[in-house]
């Protein structure tokens, strides 16, 4: 049952150590098929050199296992509060990576200071509030999918496709798993060069909204002239 | 004699440049068999390519070799005292990995900033005292084992499975050499996370204890829930 | 059509991801034939790994595409404007190496600190002045290049063969395209040098005037005596 | 002529690049003969990777070159003025390492923050002098030999095996070419160490000089008890 989203959620949690954005078992990505209300997620605690196609598990927008014999990713019901709540989502990716979580440990958004940021995210890459302690008492999981939520109640995902979980860690997300990883690649390249940045000039201005609109329509949207015509 | 347990040490050994823990020769591990007292150690300045089961050291908890033609570790005697003191530790790894090591020089605890560090440490990575000129003229090694022995006579060394030895290094342990191992290398990742999250932000606040703790149980103790049942 | 001039300019795109100077899609190269004014580029989009010299775009000093399947960079008006302004230039690589890139985010220019910066420039590497709105919204691609060429009114781009452009990223050349990938190389590697020196030594001063044309001298021009005689 | 001396010259050679310590063309090592007077160094501008024994360039103390086809390296007046004063060097080793060319260009000597410095450097790694205009106009090669010389006035090259040479970069070197190749490693993980270290505690005071000592003395001289007995 559903064989290329297997797959490619697979190819995606595969990748995600190929990237350098994991360290230990810190990461995990899943694939939603949106019509038929499944998607496909890592087992949890498996290594990813170790990951097929069938050891996938198949979870329903219920947060049922429909199919699979290993326990689905811990992080499981954040994936499925996203997917719930966020319509234009196909694929997510969490991780630890470095310089992202160390933003997200500072609670300090990623701002946009150049055209890199700008040709993958409309504007800073938030953070998130704290969870309270009832949350994280009860359904963390759960809750951690709703301060994201509350987080974009007036942004727009597809056009910051990631956010920082305070003290946790970043998600990216794309409206396929593959275009997911892509981000969370971005993710971390643009903490890395915002870090830096912010070390050189700490009073450092925000790229010029004009110049930042440009680049992010330069790629995205009806009027994008990079890459091929489809 | 005890060839599982030389093989364990030894693949220990092997995987600390692997994980580009180690530098040169600065780095160790050991597994003890509790039962037999008895414990295989890495030889002294022997290259770790060069690392064979057949080339461990056995030594019993007097300190005294029972079998192996090479000298020990210079720094054996601190795994010893350490397995006589800490009843709980099946293995210890010592690296100069980089940022616990610059933490370890800079006198400075490891904090806990987020839930990387939650998911492996209950609390900071502590440092020890620095060793008195007394102590260092005298059994320098022993010594080492002894100030570390000293910072957890309040802590629980399962629960902060790792140490900064203050001016020198960090050492991890667990049950069994390759948990230490892994230890070993959550260690850096928190040590790196941390340090990336103080130059972000100087007065950064510790993560929210009940956060803490939830991370800590999901990984560790009879509540967790993280990877597949055993 | 030009089968040389395309193999130099597929093999300089390739190295660009080989030597850690690209990441995700952000780079590209290009290689002149001045004499009869065309230069060969990256086609938009493709992935490093998959350019062959056939796929290299052909495109004339007016700008039009002379051969070629795909579409060219979209950084194409800018190589342009640079080939049209610069004479001495025959080839281009535009990449977004990290730090390199925060010191154009940040709006400073690489101080020469050393003498490994004075082996590749004469001088500082100089940063642009922020695009206007009105050239942003514009041609922005050619307005790019030309706030490089106005950055280089007073300044000799063969003693200084690279740039920042504020807010995005830097731009290095050379007489070959070969030599322009090397220039790329040393702004990074100079950027790296300068970082961490700035962070040792805030009021750091710049490198003394005699030994900086001493080590420039000795590798360029008629007196050097660096490297085999030719 | 002196096959073996070539062999050890190029093979350190060789192991720059792979232990990262050079970038580009920045670095080469030379092995000394002091019976016979000759040293063999690395010919001037050749890729590392096409280096062969042959390809070595062998010098007389006198500076003269003695057999090679190939212009010696151009730092070879450094070699040569370091081998006439310091009786105790077999090996010297040049690097652009990242860290310690940093502190170089910063003009801090690298402090003894750890026991991973007192292991190979007794006391801190000092830095030159600046070089006046008119050494550098004049035989800049030899006066930078000539610097480091009138640093060690009062220091045994033999205890502290490296020097920053300031606004420049690092030398190396030991009783033998392979161990001043592990020595510029330990150069560079003991910048990396005290760069991090001084960025988390500016204030950092100095290693314990008794346990700073007892590190150096475990390894080195007639009380050492590191690794095999010989």
């Amino acid at each position: 049952m559903l064989t290329e989203l297997r797959r490619e959620a697979c190819e995606a949690n595969r990748k995600l150590p190929e990237h350098g954005l994991v360290h230990l078992n810190f990461g995990n990505a899943s694939a939603l098929d949106r019509q038929r209300g499944i998607f496909a997620i890592k087992p949890s605690g498996v290594d990813y050199k170790e990951l097929r196609p069938a050891a996938m598990v198949l979870v329903d927008l219920e947060g049922r296992v429909v199919e699979g014999k290993l326990r689905p990713s811990s992080d499981t019901p954040t994936h499925l509060e996203l997917y719930r709540k966020l319509k234009s989502l196909g694929g997510i990716v969490h991780t630890h990576s470095l310089y992202a979580t160390a933003f997200a440990q500072a609670g300090r958004p990623i701002p946009a200071l150049g055209t890199t940021h700008a040709d993958f995210f409309f504007g800073e890459i938030p953070v998130t509030r704290a969870l309270r302690k009832k949350e994280i008492a009860g359904s963390y999981e759960i809750e951690t999918g709703r301060v994201i939520c509350e987080r974009f109640a007036r942004l727009d995902p597809a056009e910051v496709p990631a956010v920082l979980v305070r003290y946790h860690a970043p998600f990216a997300w794309g409206p396929t798993v593959g275009k997911a990883v892509e981000n969370a690649v971005a993710v971390e390249l643009c903490a890395q060069l915002a870090y830096f940045t912010l070390q050189l000039k700490s009073a450092s201005s925000a790229i010029d909204q004009t110049l930042h609109a440009r680049h992010f329509r330069r790629k995205h949207g009806p009027e994008a002239y990079y890459g091929q015509p489809r």
